[in-house]
């Protein structure tokens, strides 16, 4: 039996980053990688393997950085841990001795199987599978009528890519008013719903998928509610995943009410020398410290990185310990980003706030070419002035502004420090200094505290 | 004789921004801006009329904002104050009567007088004057041979512009040994030279002006020290700025080694009731307290704000006092910005550091179309893993990264606390979520200290 330091089951962006991390941290130690598939997706990029990328391999993904350290990989499945020997046995029928396990297992799309013909040939949902993806893409090709199932982030960029190609009717189904309803409230969805339906989405909201209809065992359809049938020779569902958390069950790691691993600040499960990270551990709300279902790959390296640091014991002290889920996406040309709370999540959680909000453009003067309308949104509690979330959309520039925006909660930067922030422009790159749109939206925040 | 609680002397970006945020912030009281001339201009803006603006009206810039709040503004000059009686005298012969006076009197561009030929006619300097920019902007459309002198921002701005014109031979001449030397290092600043280079502009470094060559009174060449002439049918000088504190000066106020106004803390000068904003402002350094003598628009109107808040009393704490000067700009597509320390700063000023780099791309995956490179930079505290400045360049993004660099400088960010730091990434738009240029910026900062 082979010994090792730390063994990682999911050679994802978290088991990757954990083995990364702590090989750099912990010199001389050994790391082996259980992974199911030899080939890996960088998950994110999956929508764009469609058209931008018009390759699978473009986004291709793996463990090299961890390979180059020293990390062992092998292809095979755990199917078993004796805690008490600290033993991981695979599939294959091998054993591997740890010190220290970290779960890295990901997620699995949640399939609906309420829905008539959720199994019907042509019928996918988005594994983060290479090869599944690969056969996906290759469907897409010659599909003309193509129905995606779900609004959210995953669901809309789908729908966005695959309407690229002209020869193809791509519609989208919505349950909610709008899509993107959990990182958006009304004002912002709105502009998002209008983009996709300029992105020549055929887009259905407060739609609810009563069937998928077949022939022959393949898909021909989708029936709404409401009755109305959308031809489909492809349907793609996105409606959520779930944790894989079915090993952790088994071997008697505690699991939240979201089916989620449970663990601590530093990932530490509920037995010694086990850790969880990524979309199979539990995630809590920064605010209320209550669980939350979040899944993005940005959280999970962010806690792959610090495991990294904290394998042996705590080495790097957390200052920050909820989940603020940032989100980011573009959309027919326009960027929309939301971090910590929106108002709907604040409202849900007994939350008091104020918005504050600016709207500008993302040059100056704004006469430049390549000027984008650019709005923002702070979420203020009224109390102390703590910037607690915000959203906003325009050009590309809000793929990192939404990182200022998420610093500025995670430092408790209140609206008060905001307006003496110091910030850098530049005709080309920046609103304007007189127009600083975080800046704006925190002084229109004061005013509304003052009122 | 009118009376005002407060009049502001100036009408650039910070004297609108203290008008402005004034009245926002003391509603009911009367303002008066004095300032020279009618129109205005984005001063940053300022290089991009000569060619993608095309236009020196689409840079105008006026206190619209001001007048809409109830601000009044009268163009005049003002000759003389009188403290002890709070008034204000202007050329016109009008007085005023002030509560709080402020001064925003800009800066002029520095006329070296120094240089043989320094007032021929065809030699410019960037006077932040609408008539005189746009006098100058004619003047450039026929001219073939354009030396611009000195390769600060400004300069490498114009001399990138106007070599997008494929009729004119534009030529940039710098003393350092590389441009931009005030906010890169040598490693950047190469790769700053490169794309001026790139965009067509002759650069002449470690070169020195020694005579600006005439005929019948007007420029036709420029002579270097090492005995070079370059043709010229147009010369713009950009050596730099200085204060506009000859009124300040005049009515006692005291003023600094580099001729500005000196204040303190909130803006104040040293008599009562009277302020200084901006370029004619004293700057001092964030970590040293030193005086510089940074003139952005950016710390102008930050200052701005922070004084319209607390004209009347403090009533808004400056939690971070210092000027961290950061700078961003785009070169022949290019986008490079520093923020606070660089390494030659922190040596000048005898601090240690260490420096945590990082080289990635701007989107994942790097097979993304419109993908750029983008390098990373911090310059580090080693005692207590504080972040201090920083440099970059890459695409556009870089323009709001910088910004997130500097709230992590002035919320004394430490390297330690960027290992837990929160993300949000996209493949349009940000770097992949297992490499943040900052975190792994930092962890290769945390490295060195341990070393």
């Amino acid at each position: 039996m082979e010994n090792y330091d730390v063994v990682i089951i999911g050679g994802g962006p978290s088991g990757i980053i954990a083995g990364i991390t702590g090989l750099q941290q912990n010199k001389g130690k050994d790391f082996l990688m259980i992974k199911e598939e030899e080939k890996g997706l960088v998950p994110c990029g999956i929508p764009y393997i469609f058209h931008d990328l018009e390759d699978t391999s473009k986004n291709a993904m793996g463990p090299k950085g961890f390979v180059n350290l020293g990390g062992k990989v092998i292809i095979d499945k755990v199917v078993d841990v004796k805690i008490d020997e600290k033993i991981v046995i695979t599939e294959s029928g091998k054993q591997f001795n740890y010190k220290r396990l970290i779960f890295a297992t990901g997620s699995t799309p949640t399939i609906p199987k309420f829905i008539k013909g959720y199994d019907l040939d042509g019928v996918y949902y988005i594994k983060k599978s290479y090869d599944y993806i690969e056969n996906l893409r290759q469907k897409t090709v010659n599909a003309k009528n193509i129905v995606v199932i779900g609004g959210g982030f995953i669901g809309v960029e789908f729908a966005e890519q695959l309407a690229k190609f002209e020869d193809k009717k791509v519609s989208l189904i919505e349950m909610e008013k709008y899509c993107l309803s959990k990182a958006f409230s009304e004002d912002i969805a709105i502009v998002a719903d209008k983009e996709i339906r300029d992105a020549n989405v055929k887009l259905y909201t407060e739609s609810k998928v009563q069937e998928i209809i077949g022939e022959d065992g393949k898909v021909k359809g989708v029936r709404l509610a409401d009755g109305k049938i959308i031809d489909a020779d492809l349907v793609i569902a996105s409606i959520g995943y779930k944790p894989n958390s079915e090993l952790a069950k088994k071997i008697g790691l505690e699991i939240n009410s979201q089916g989620a691993i449970r663990i601590d600040n530093y990932l530490r499960s509920s037995r010694p020398n086990i850790f969880a990270i990524g979309d199979c551990s539990q995630k809590v709300g920064f605010i209320t410290g209550r669980t939350d279902n979040i899944m993005l790959a940005s959280t999970a390296t962010s806690e792959a990185r610090i495991l990294g640091y904290n394998l042996c014991e705590i080495r790097v002290k957390r200052n920050f310990t909820g989940t603020i889920s940032i989100f980011s996406t573009e959309i027919n040309g326009t960027a929309f980003a939301s971090a910590g709370a929106i108002e709907k999540s604040a409202e849900d959680s007994g939350i008091e706030y104020v918005v504050g909000q600016f709207a500008d453009v993302d040059r100056h003067p704004g006469t430049l070419p390549g000027t984008s309308k650019l709005f923002v949104k702070l979420i203020v509690s009224p109390g102390d002035g703590s910037v607690i979330g915000g959203a906003m959309y325009g050009g590309k520039s809000v793929g990192e502004l939404i990182n200022l925006l998420g610093l500025i909660i995670q430092k408790n930067v209140t609206v008060y420090d905001l307006i003496s922030l110091q910030v850098g422009t530049h005709p080309l790159l920046t609103t304007a200094p007189t127009k600083t749109v975080l800046i704006k939206a925190a002084e229109n925040a004061i005013a509304k505290i003052n009122k």
